[in-house]
């Protein structure tokens, strides 16, 4: 690959990346769906906050990703920020990335929680289909969570 | 436009937004003030605090914008990051993007209001006037506010 | 430079500065100090929590850098977030830049203080060696502190 065909693959997954946060949290689950490879792998066991849950923290294909992550924040005000991508294309299909992330996760009045602010990165794999890259895979590592 | 062409816009529309930021919170009002076209237009309606004053979010030219800003925050200590642009370059002399952001503003002692922080999405288009991109449109829109 | 080079450039800076980041938080000594260059310059002078230890915020060279981070940030729990980054490369082996930045540091239970949330720009100079882009100088200015 040239120097350019790098510079423009690492464009488009910044903003492949963009568009999940944003579809996350402004709750366009096509959208989101749409982010990932169709048989893409979304891994959030490290981080469940029901550690008897973590298990089904791990969930595959687009499909059902987009239907577990709406099915986690349906209910709530969710703000998700990324920062400091590092993108490394290892082929013209293929790159891996890591990122470093934000998210505030409100619940309803009511609840046992209100807010959740944590703190971590994403480890994610990239692959381009049919001319647009997605997510082929995902796993969240937290720094730090807030709970109040 | 050649992907080269497209690449070099983005950059500079990224390091334009990065000017508007840090122009305001370091209270650059000249700054400030150049990051927007001549005839450039500020759309806050949607997001204003008192919405009986609602209507006076729309405002138009540069120097009135420069203005705007400064009489909203002169008194205040800010801070304004954005995130995952998504930037599309439609012509060599227009662009549209989307933008996450955070603000935080502290009011001076004394107030009814101690400190806001807010997260939305500033969606924009940008204008390359004389070899410079500026921006021409910005409209904020909100996924939450906490006023303290 | 052409256009390419310099594009290159500003990527390759944005990710080490993601390296910085990531680095610190996740408490890689070996990978942050390999960030600066052999004779790079820390300047966290006007920051100092501890004023009459001003003069001990400007340190030398990588390995004292790196030394001098670990030593402050070892027990605590540090969340670093870099946003909206204005790199300029002047000649193919220098570039110099800004970075908005916030951090969060916990600190362990019973101490005086609890966290610090601090918001500002990074200042810096960057210089290419043996291929490879490090930090050479490095300064930190803030907007705002708050400490619990």
């Amino acid at each position: 690959m040239t120097d350019l065909e790098r510079l423009m693959a690492i464009e488009e997954i910044h903003q492949l990346k963009a568009c999940y946060f944003r579809c996350m949290d402004t709750k366009d689950w096509a959208g989101l769906t749409a982010v990932f490879s169709p048989d893409g792998e979304l891994d959030m066991r490290g981080e469940a906050a029901d550690k008897s849950k973590a298990a089904e923290g791990l969930v595959h294909g687009a499909t059902a990703i987009g239907a577990f992550i709406r099915n986690a924040v349906l209910d709530l005000v969710t703000v998700h920020h990324g920062h400091m991508p590092e993108i490394e294309v290892t082929s013209p299909t293929w790159a891996k990335g890591i990122w470093a992330m934000e998210d505030i996760l409100r619940w309803p009045e009511g609840g046992p929680i209100k807010t959740l602010q944590g703190y971590g990165h994403y480890h994610e794999t990239y692959r381009k289909l049919d001319g647009a890259w997605h997510i082929q895979t995902s796993r969240l590592s937290r720094l730090r969570v807030d709970i109040t």
